[in-house]
């Protein structure tokens, strides 16, 4: 094994995971991906996927990716054995909230069995440190406003994809409960969006996008006609939902700041972080703010409220603050011209020849 | 493969398993058994878990049985090929509270990761029917009593092992909700005790038991000098705790009830049913049933409470008799004296020679 020490990142070729690995990069630490390429698009298989050659790109560095599944135990514990690995930063998930509930076996064998089979192979490998990609959708419909890390969890929370966050934050306590040499950061993401400044690398869903701002950039770029704004009725000033919406980069460097934390040498257990910059904006907001970022029209069409969906969501990143030294500094606008950026070079996404089926 | 079809029977070879396979078969239901003999004595390898052999002896039929671990899912898959799987009881699971805290992943492994492939091996092969083995522990601390179906769940399961009985429930309801051709059962049991009348199967912890009543048990058989009493001073009738306690065999027939409810046409998605007395009886009742039943004197101490304990849990058992014709029948005397009928005919549980090693 060679003496270097690196940070695993599962899932590294991900829309949050490549933008963590840049600012690890460029901060000094050595990184080691794997991702299985389910929402990640490689060239072909012998191929780093495009996203992690991008980072290569930015960077000027070189980040070691094997195309490997966390539910596959001997593959993991033999990456274990080849590097030297002094963290983890799992990223590695099935994302798609619509696609959960029409297939939940799916998710909770990737989502929980492998999380909890990386898990068993870092405490085998003894690997104790752990910072976990968790999401604000743990708390359900927020009981007050703004939420803080305390709010309850895993009440409400209607679809296999936000359950498997909740349950695997449940399982992460329980190992720290076991064993005090854990080590573990949970992030609760409120609504990453924008993009690398570099505009390099960015969000590249597959199909129809789940989440409203890669929408609305498809729609600016022409690929999509309207944006369905779901409800314009709901409790808050124009009538359409209010989220908490964060620059990628600062959530990035939220995960570098964990890392920081879990070498403190005080630190224990397992904490909660956070990540959002503590305002909300409405969808109507967002298009306009998209609007003026891209210099484009954007169409939209308000349609009946979706079964799910909350009026309104945001942050108390006062924690985060505090402990990580961390807070939001990219406003609306850096993160619709970063995103507008990203999507008018790429509007493809990574796969620059559509033709390709992906 | 045969034309018969069978019901598999995860976790066959252990308590509450072994005594449901008696009615089942009893009734005319082929059976087929898979354990991974964590928790079930066999003499070796190649033989039959004992608690299946005295199965056998009691109906006088023939118990197909295999060594198969639910995690494996190509082994699984090849069970299902070779019978013709009608329905699902799936007991299979690690039980105990304390060792759960102690190696969550194990837990979380086995319960969860298992439980989900063994959904998938029946999805994969159309096999939609299933009654799952819950448990009271999911209600967390009783917020009113008597516990209906509809008290809520997942709060305040503070062990691993509880919760992977709550995260199984979910995952189910989500399969339901996923593909509406599943049929499930969801039993939520209170305090199983007692044993067969035949005084041939009957509750075989190794170690020192957990539960209350295979502790008592062997201290009035003398393989223990005395009964630890956790809290005196609860707001009960005699300040210790109180149990909704149930003859196993009275939960058997629940399970037989489960079946019969899932050939109902008319029966669809997913259903939850209490299998308990609806009444409550006390460590300092227990006791004295016991002594009474064994004509033992059985020894105690009034200790600390413990960590987790409540005072007073009991069902509400009305949905099971009204939905599944089902009521427990046997009452505490009968569960006592049929324990003791096992204990002190099998004072070392299925290990006739207790020197071999557990």
């Amino acid at each position: 094994m060679e003496a270097k020490s690196y940070i695993l990142v599962t899932g590294g070729a991900g829309f949050i995971g490549s933008h963590t690995i840049v600012e690890l990069l460029n901060s000094g630490y050595s990184v080691v991906v794997i991702d299985n390429l389910v929402n990640a698009y490689a060239a072909n298989e012998k191929q780093k996927p495009e996203s992690i050659k991008r980072v290569e790109i930015i960077t000027g560095k070189t980040v070691p990716c094997f195309n490997i599944d966390i539910t596959d135990k001997k593959i993991l514990n033999n990456l274990f054995q080849q590097f030297k690995i002094d963290c983890v930063i799992h990223f590695a998930a099935l994302k798609a909230v619509g696609e959960s509930v029409q297939i939940p076996l799916q998710y909770y064998q990737n989502n929980i069995a492998g999380s909890n089979t990386l898990f068993q192979v870092m405490q085998e490998n003894n690997v104790k440190r752990l910072v976990f990609s968790s999401s604000a959708t743990v708390y359900g419909t927020p009981q007050f406003l703004p939420i803080t890390e305390d709010h309850p969890t895993g009440q409400g929370c209607t679809n296999p994809y936000g359950k498997s966050k909740y349950f695997t934050e449940e399982i992460l306590k329980d190992v720290c409960v076991s064993d005090p040499e854990w080590q573990v950061i949970l992030l609760r993401y409120f609504n990453p969006i924008g993009a690398h400044e570099s505009g390099l690398i960015g969000e590249d869903p597959s199909g129809i996008p789940n989440n409203l701002l890669p929408y609305i950039a498809q729609v600016a770029v022409g690929k999509r006609e309207k944006v369905n704004v779901f409800g314009a009725d709901y409790d808050t000033p124009d009538g359409t939902g209010v989220r908490d919406y964060i620059h990628i980069t600062d959530l990035a460097i939220g995960h570098l700041k964990a890392v920081l934390k879990l070498n403190d040498a005080n630190f224990q257990g397992c904490e909660v972080y956070n990540l959002g910059t503590g305002r909300g904006y409405s969808v109507l907001e967002m298009i306009k703010a998209f609007s003026k970022a891209s210099q484009k029209e954007i169409k939209y069409e308000i349609c009946k409220r979706r079964e799910g969906d909350v009026a309104s969501s945001y942050a108390d990143a006062t924690k985060a603050r505090k402990e990580l030294d961390w807070i939001a500094t990219r406003d609306i606008n850096d993160m619709c011209f970063d995103a507008w950026r990203w999507q008018s070079a790429n509007p493809s996404g990574y796969d620059q020849n559509p033709s390709i089926a992906r």
